[in-house]
């Protein structure tokens, strides 16, 4: 464009010129201007100029995670990132409003113009959701439908390419597997971790039978019940046949060995080295919280839009949208850690020459 | 508290004595502080303020719709006061955040004092589901159980007692039902309405079976189910009969002339008097959705810090949570209408008799 | 583009091609990529959309204010817009939570190559601020330095051109000042309104007078002050010259007519008639308390970016920013009306005639 | 209240019982109740139980900053709180948009009877400012007059005796003198920045100078001019006698020695160990940010609510709360920092033996 050392003109650097003059209503060339189909088309576009920056730091994202070594100050940068993607879904999820200043009869008068033009086309918000670690094989039959099936060949082919590289969340994985800390020759973390909870839950059998004579039989049976729930739901965590065959079923992502790790962040986040690990957690649960947030709204608005009708691209509409919402998630793995959380008082003491290797060399 | 000529004190006024006294950790009582508690108790507290406010204002709008003749300014007052809800109710939804601060591993350090007090004790949320017109018979199975099951005996009377007034929805019904517009001795709006439908539709046939020879079996027969489809969800509309088995099934809340009305409304929101009319659709769908993303980012929430825990109070969890969020939803029916809008170009046109009664007496 | 027949593709119809094709850092040019570089330009270039859209909303409010007689749905038209861009401007200012995420450091890595551009080179915004009303005298002389001086020719004159065609503000005082109700032959609103003010700070003197002997001798005289001070201020409201004196020096934009016809409005909002005129009059000062936010915010963030270094721009930096918020405020009339109001009881009662006029012809 | 052992009830827990009898509209009492009063009521309410939260969290990092020696794990704590303090300021901010959805008109039904309660009158708020920092002799003359002119005795007494005790801004500055870093026998740093600023500045001088045939005579004056203040700038940092001369003026709050190690921070936010002071300063700045931004915005709505009129505590309005908003800032120093950043690459470089302390002990 530009000579480096020409003066920088504000509407030239951001290339105005094409940016306004890619707004051009359907209704219009019809002759028959509808006010809101611009409004239609400057909050589609914002849309994807935001997926495209969500993009733009997922990559830089995956960069630092496809490193066999990674060093401090990268985790700091991905910390930085992803709460730059946090903000940016915000404004994601904020934007209905304006969209929602159209009402249904406003929308009726351009409508038809669109067919079969869909949401569902956004190439970019798939390559979000293939770079985050949605597979096709975790999407529900009706959103594989449109999943590839309304794109055009090139798109289509560039998204399959894509799902051949490795996702965030499989880039994670191998991070969290490659942890050290848990286990050494003098220190067998989750041995301790397992007996820890053994011992809660016998505690907790004990004290319900010393209670058994206050309790009526059905209460005693299901308090009993209710613990044994918690002893097989720790098997879930703990034996790593169970754990691989809920992943078979498509209920558990991650494998044992980063589950374990992600757990021993969560429950030693104070320890200095943890803390970034930590944060880069949280942040990945939020992400999928607004993700999932958006596409909920963005379901009910559809249903606003559209009452029981179809969608421009022939979808079934708000109901599909609605399960998807849900099904897409990909960090569920990080919300269910909470289950096997214990409290503090309880926690395995560190052998003091992990803490201080966990602590910053300078002894002030 | 004081006399009305004395000079007031702002601490004295908000009675702050009370209000900044009423905050008292459990685990504080026990000798064990933990930080995070007081955050629990204030995010509540605020939360009990602000459903206070909420039936504040849904009383006084109960009142202007339990009358047989509404003014028009009342209706303004009504408007304002809906728009206020909605206010209050983003701050409902953006103080999850706060809440959120809160990691699982800090609520776990008080969650076992609290047993079994649970959010769904509140009564005052209670109260706002049944002013709106959540009705038991509405809710799941689990959501009843709830609803009274754990709360205190006299506020299981109060609600019980409440649920015998009269709602929102209810008083809505009546107002709709009651409105002038769509039928005189010269003019059967309905009638109209439904041969303009009829025509559109025959219309579309005429075009399938003209571009019979261009398609596919199958996309033929696509193409007239997808017909049929219309035509049906357009008799669901009509047909007083088909309309009754869909309220006794509990698909729909509100009567067909109620329906008929509202969709009068949204068609022709242009004419002056319909003005107020259609705003006040317009946010109650917008209260609905309020409540119904509040519920369901509150069920993520749950998931995040409880995993697949049950809750304090016995709940099921976010599971349950995020169903309540689909299901308790009262004025569906409003989402709906947007099945059976038309195109304003093919609206049939009110006599001119008509729309000068709709319009204000002045003639500037 | 596509023929109106031919089904329509997303990507397409958006014209991603370009639109996603317009970002181009610098710093990648000269070889030595700024990772936030992106950040910097997706995020003006969202502004620069979303100014388009409401200068799109701004425009086909004018056209509607530009005639002498307006349609109550027209009116209604225009509420609808206001709010519209209300929802817009929430999220130009929440947007700067985006934009702050990018530091201090990571900006100064490509700042240097963009001088001397500047977001006062934004073309939009300076039309949007003269669409609104806000006029060249009005504005400081560092802000008028900026306002054309750092544009390109073409800039400049269209800039001009525009200032010579009406304003939002211009055509809401030609409305106003058109607005029949306060003076017939039998009734005299204003008279009336200045005798209620009268006898209330007469009263006011009297209740002085009579507790003359309790009040310490600079006590009577401050109370005696602040009344003569009360007086003068409605002087300015109901003496021609004094306003039109204040209009000279800039501190009133509107006419005296304009300005008693607003305040009729928001005193009589009641009377149907004026209930949409005063929801304009509402949402326009919330668009200017938004627009005001907005500079104000950005102002701290420059402040934070650049410290007391000046901007790219050669701009003076965030202490100019923050005197252009509270200067270029154009609806700041309507603020001030609010020191005329007095209370409803004390209200001029409207004769009845007066007020079936401004009710609907229906009489159910 | 309980006995820890009893079953918690969510009413009980949550003191209801007070905290939804604290509602007492002084327009009720007279018999005359303004449905706006409880609003008001509700909404000051709200805001005094989030600045108790508030206080609970700035009291718990004075705890941590009191220490001459702070563990890491601490600060990962204080920047965890200082985020949920950002949480909320948001909450407060977007509050005003509930405040505002009552009218002037409306505020007006009770006004009267609330003289002379004043928002001033919030003991926890002038509690927060002076735990922030905020010395009553940075307050300007108005500022002052209502910071204790307007409360009774007891309340006057405390806030006085709270402000004998360390600040946060104070203990900030403690623990940014504190910082080892930038000076050992080997390594001098800020020698070695004032030698880069100084060959950065003398290389802009001579590129002037260079192209001084083709400038024209003003135009090189400017630049030498432009030149020479920002090498008096970079010298308000450098020499200590000048900032102390600023710093007795009231224009810098931090000592020499402070500001220069939080530049550091800054500078060199990616060495592991300095990660958390970094996001500790930012959040500072994003606080401080975040008031202001709420008492302007409390600004504009008193001019809304008030237009020129004097507050119910005979506050003298809009302009001194919008005085308010920009004096009462702590952190300007940390916003003014920016202006003595230098580009990444001109950075000195550390010693390795100091980079390898600011990094952990663990080495994978």
């Amino acid at each position: 464009m530009h000579n480096i050392n020409e003066p920088v003109y504000y509407g030239d650097y951001l290339e105005l010129n094409k940016l306004l003059d890619s707004q051009h209503p359907k209704s219009k060339k019809i002759g028959n201007e509808a006010h809101d189909e611009t409004l239609f088309i400057i909050v589609h576009q914002v849309y994807e100029l935001w997926f495209k920056q969500i993009l733009h730091e997922l990559h830089s994202m995956k960069d630092v995670f496809d490193q066999k070594k990674i060093m401090e100050s990268e985790l700091s940068t991905v910390v930085h990132r992803l709460e730059r993607i946090k903000k940016i879904q915000s404004i994601l999820i904020d934007q209905l409003d304006v969209m929602e200043t159209m009402t249904p009869m406003d929308f009726l008068e351009f409508r038809d113009l669109l067919v079969p033009a869909s949401g569902f086309q956004s190439v970019q918000f798939r390559e979000i959701e293939i770079l985050m670690g949605l597979r096709t094989d975790q999407r529900k039959e009706v959103d594989r439908e449109y999943f590839l099936g309304r794109l055009q060949k090139d798109d289509q082919d560039r998204l399959l390419e894509m799902e051949k590289t490795p996702s965030l969340i499989g880039l994670l994985e191998d991070w969290l597997e490659r942890m050290p800390f848990t286990f050494t020759d003098e220190f067998d973390f989750w041995g301790e971790y397992q007996s820890t909870v053994d011992d809660m839950l016998c505690g907790d059998e004990i004290t319900i039978q010393d209670n058994k004579a206050t309790l009526s039989e059905k209460a005693l049976e299901m308090q009993l019940a209710n613990l044994n729930g918690t002893r097989m739901t720790f098997a879930t965590l703990f034996e790593e046949s169970i754990h691989n065959g809920l992943k078979e079923k498509g209920e558990r992502r991650l494998s044992q060995k980063a589950t374990l790790n992600a757990l021993f962040i969560l429950l030693y986040r104070d320890e200095p080295i943890l803390f970034l690990p930590f944060v880069i957690l949280e942040n990945l649960m939020d992400i999928d919280e607004l993700f999932t947030t958006w596409r909920y709204r963005h379901a009910i608005m559809a249903h606003r839009m559209l009452g029981t009708k179809i969608g421009t691209g022939g979808s079934s509409g708000h109901k599909y949208l609605k399960s998807a919402a849900e099904n897409n998630r990909v960090f569920m793995d990080l919300f269910n850690l909470s289950t096997f959380l214990i409290p503090r008082s309880k926690l395995p003491v560190l052998p003091a020459k992990l803490k201080e290797q966990m602590n910053f060399s300078y002894r002030g």
